[in-house]
């Protein structure tokens, strides 16, 4: 039974990997020259094979045992977006690296989470899940919407003061990017030591074990992979993103302009949906299967992953690339995370779920789009906070 | 013993009608003309007004049945700050239209809970009530505090970028408002599926039960009205508060310069307590009763169909009248929001409480009414903040 | 065995009492003239004095009965703190008096709890605790939080406007924060009227137990001082706080600039660690005894003393120095206690502790400090605020 449903899920996403060899001719046959088909023929190839990386990690985690598999897990679940981002701020595309990390919080607690909880609640009345799980998950995610508050508020009040009398000046602000980044990834090996160490066996006491637990809830169907196969797969797909990944950071500034959309738009909204696929898809079958506390892991480990891991490493990565990226966010950004977290943990307090609170979440994240729309420029507005 | 209890409140709000035939007095001959005479006793006359639309509503709902009856409570259980608001928006007042909604919330969770916590608090030593019920209606309302955000975070981005990048203007703001409006009230009714239909037998399971509940509660003490009789005290109920709502807007402004009040405290503070007056004697005798539920229900219920129903209904609503009406409200009112519905979610998310929740409740109110009681008109504000 | 414990932690705070002639002689002998030793010697020895200010109230108490007893338990447990205040205020170190009432909230929510949480959470697996009592004083909390955001909020709106249509004076603001001042001491008045009349005997029900009953806890091992020994103890102590707090604050500008620390910075961080240090002994051990009830009760109770009674009693007795204090606090404090009471609310609201939530609290602290360390003097940042 539970290999049927499989099935019937899988293909649905694997036929999306035609469009891996379009977006190659889309970009490398000169006559079919056209950005904003090749961004979002790129847009739907990631999705596929973002799908078969998080299978690659799993079957490869199996083989290394609990504690090396779970920290493997734990750190490639987020490959894709992070390899994205990296091309990104290769390119200097800053505004669209930030927009993206706030983008996948968004689209993880909301979009993800809600639809989950909507289908979910649709086919069972009501739904329960340790709340213990998950309210160490939305303490985490304040945490890091604290620390990524702070170079906000930073700007905003060093701003005002000239800068002989210890105003605002961008190395200040990278300084305070670089302090809190580490804090941030410091907090996030501590929490993994503590879900895969020193409390491994408290059942689903948090969202790190969730992405195993759905690995074999998946693939105890039977199939088993090999060493050897896993890693192949799991390098082929990884190779193939980077590709891809290429054309879509290459293709994106030209899209957005045809499409008349801003930056952070189709960073926050686009971006956000496409990375999340793979996520979205799993969460929502976890859901219909009524296994809550897989759902809440996934949305709520993988944001969880994207501020306390990917933000930093994107910082420290941008040094790499000569291109310092601080972690001050624009403030409709940082407004966005801090509702997304507060509605968040309403929902996942009561340890309980109905398709109400799946309504909730996405009628917060159609505002919250509705907002993005309109909003001129990231950029524009961010140099006019500065000035 | 249910019956005496009601006698000795009834009375007290009947007695109130004795200003109705003042407040046309007033209105009418000329020798009485007092602008803020007139607004006084407007004010008060409206109070038992409220609460005899409030039962014919009750009434005739009962006879329409469950699904079309509740559909009746929930849509009609704010008509008369509806019809104020109306008037108010007719004028152009439309800092007292926002202010009144604001207030209207405020009062309900801070001001009406805040003395049922207390009065019943006093009674009894430890009351309890379902935390399922009250958590998915804190839910709703953090969704309509980021709505209500939303333009104030734009209008304060966007303000700051030139028009020809993109910038703010007031069409822009418009179009978001209609946008926010449109989500605000598919969830309201959204939710009332919810509650009216797929989860109906759910006991108490939200507060849009609570208005019928509580019209059991108090009517099944003998009385049961006809058809007719409940849609002629209904209408005729109507017909006066429209009456005097005509009185009350027209002498707001004259009223409001000679107490020295701003507008934004008339309508924060005054409007709000006169048009929940009704919700707050219900309220506490429910609190008295020790049906908490009930308690909660109505001060939680009412604030819901302000923020998710009545705001985006006036916003459709200002176009009929050729002035439309964004849903940009000043930053002391979206603080004013957010703080109150922090404290009620923390406040009714163990399920239990006691008198000093209640003064805990009362003195964020008095917090927040001196806050508005010092701040100078909210009109000159909003332009200074466009400036 | 507990006597052990007690006298293995005693003699480390006691044999600190060594700085107090150290002190003595830096202030007094002309030629080891340095502010900086001595400010830095002060901070160290008013630590062991608070800590016998603290025993000599608790046994006093005991001699006064459960009323009276609760009752100076209350109002004197924060007195080192209350001391240092009013010498800084009455040489009108507004900034640093204001940024030590923030740092005491930081401190202990955020560091002391912190540290017991780890501590407790490193010794046992998991820990309980009462959530009825620590969703009382958070919700206390957020209340105090609202209050002292009002001012800026104030400042921020009607800065905007001119004073000729009612904008912003340093009058109104001083209005504004004597009003709720008063509202913050009733809020406290009545909090000691629940805990210690009306609901004494609901066991551990709120933190203002909480030093009683360490009080018990620590000092039955034995010893019983008598009326007047615990009298001329209290008595001592108190003299020598207020002779080293002379010190103290006489030095602190001066040993700022040498040190290159921000007046801010000094009052959130430094004098909050040094004010706390009792405190946070005690939350310790009581974290190590496993009793997560008295330990919570220490740092909830501490916060929210210095909020609701200590902070407004500094605005009262301004005004006997001549210097009236407003209430105004600087963007960055006031978003750093919000975020300090949103994050211990969410971990104390399960009732529930372990290691991890102890780390999430001291990464909140350390992402705080950074962003003090950063900032600018607060004195000019006011002032860039207020044009």
């Amino acid at each position: 039974m539970s290999e049927k449903k499989t099935s019937w899920l899988k293909p649905s996403l694997d036929w999306l990997l035609i469009f891996v060899p379009i977006a190659c001719a889309l970009r490398f046959v000169p006559s079919l020259d056209n950005p904003t088909a090749l961004f979002i023929v790129s847009c739907i190839a990631v999705i596929p094979l973002a799908g078969w990386m998080g299978k690659g990690t799993e079957h490869l985690a199996e083989h290394l045992g609990q504690g090396a598999g779970g920290l493997l897990s734990a750190t490639f679940g987020n490959a894709a977006e992070l390899i994205i981002a990296l091309f990104a701020l290769s390119k200097g595309l800053e505004g669209v690296v930030k927009a993206s990390i706030t983008g996948s919080i968004l689209g993880n607690l909301l979009l993800v989470l809600g639809l989950s909880l909507l289908t979910g609640g649709l086919k069972f009345k009501k739904q329960t899940f340790n709340r213990t799980a998950s309210s160490m998950s939305a303490t985490a995610l304040t945490l890091a919407a604290a620390a990524l508050l702070v170079p906000t508020i930073f700007h905003e009040v060093a701003g005002r003061i000239p800068i002989a009398q210890g105003g605002w000046t961008a190395q200040k602000e990278q300084h305070l990017s670089l302090a809190i980044a580490a804090v941030l990834i410091i907090t996030y090996i501590l929490t993994l030591i503590f879900s895969l160490v020193t409390h491994r066996n408290m059942k689903s006491a948090d969202s790190m074990h969730a992405m195993e637990d759905i690995g074999e809830e998946l693939e105890h169907a039977g199939e088993h992979w090999s060493k050897k196969k896993a890693l192949t797969i799991l390098l082929t797909a990884t190779a193939f993103v980077v590709l891809i990944a290429e054309f879509l950071v290459g293709a994106v500034e030209e899209a957005g302009k045809t499409l008349g959309l801003t930056e952070v738009f189709v960073g926050v909204i686009v971006v956000a949906i496409i990375g999340n696929a793979a996520e979205n898809s799993s969460a929502i079958l976890m859901a219909l299967r009524n296994k809550m506390d897989l759902s809440l892991g996934i949305s709520l480990g993988s944001s969880l992953q994207i501020a306390l891991f990917v933000a930093p490493v994107l910082v420290f990565a941008s040094y790499l690339f000569g291109k310092p990226m601080n972690l001050e966010f624009t403030l409709p950004e940082v407004f966005a995370v801090i509702i997304a977290i507060l509605i968040v943990q309403q929902i996942s307090s009561d340890g309980e779920s109905n398709w109400i609170e799946g309504v909730q979440l996405l009628s917060v994240y159609a505002v919250l789009a509705i907002l993005f729309y309109f909003l001129p420029d990231v950029h524009s507005a961010v140099e006019a906070l500065a000035h």
